[in-house]
């Protein structure tokens, strides 16, 4: 049996039960620099167990739709933060909880200007962008530990438009 | 008298007195998701008097070249991290600190993949994107207080290429 799931497109509502999409969208919080720049605050639910908040840079290859999601991931010490280093949409895969393994996908791609931040502990694909470069900056816990638990399905997934 | 300052390419090796480049560069520290992943870990010195680590998104609206400066600024409480949602380079200006206000003034200009991380109290201009959009994350101070330092320069400087 084949497992499909259709990409949506990533709104804040939509991805509220997994997490923060981080974008400039509404109002401003605030204008500052003598009215040049928008800021939008605070826009991610950082929360780290225990050692501190790090920025990483991560670097990764392309993935071809459609595509086989064979493992999730999720990170039971701290929320992790993908903010792309350009314009190109990535996919991002989510799942809710099931006793203790991840429940049915659900699978989202980017918009230019959106970043995501995954909260503590929930179940989510490995980076995936879609376009060359896949350059991330990623906000997530540098501490001791493996903060890492996986799970491999036992049946085929694909994840497609 | 008009000062004027030549903007020069940003390396970390010539932003180290002021702060960290956050780039993809060199050997990276460890190879993730099946070695589909290149991760280079903990690229940025974040420091928080107090308060907490926080994910803003800055929208600004772009410099033409040559620019005044007429306003640098610094933020007591906390290190202030750039990272552009876009390949599109941006102007990064900082100052020695001379007796509590900013020395003369260092241009830099980045290369697509580079970000920037302002060390605690260091001084800096506004951010300065080239091209649209100005879209950025930004990683810095979440806390009460307003965390900012601001000086004026009675004499006109000029950035250029």
């Amino acid at each position: 049996m084949t497992d499909i799931i259709y990409i949506q497109p990533l709104t804040a509502a939509s991805f509220a039960p997994f997490g923060d999409v981080i974008e400039a969208s509404g109002h401003p919080d605030r204008m500052i620099n003598a009215g040049m720049c928008r800021r939008f605050d605070d826009c991610a639910q950082l929360s780290f167990a225990d050692g501190r908040a790090g920025i990483s840079v991560f670097d990764a290859k392309v993935r071809k739709l459609p595509m086989t999601l064979d493992l999730m991931e999720r990170h039971p010490d701290g929320s992790q933060a993908f903010l792309p280093m350009t314009q190109n949409p990535f996919l991002v895969v989510v799942a809710p909880d099931e006793d203790g393994i991840p429940g049915r996908p659900v699978a989202f791609e980017t918009q230019p200007g959106q970043g995501v931040n995954y909260h503590r502990n929930v179940w989510h694909g490995v980076l995936a962008p879609l376009y060359e470069p896949g350059l991330f900056a990623v906000v997530d816990r540098v501490g001791a530990g493996a903060n890492l638990e996986e799970h491999r399905f036992a049946h085929d997934i694909t994840i497609m438009k």
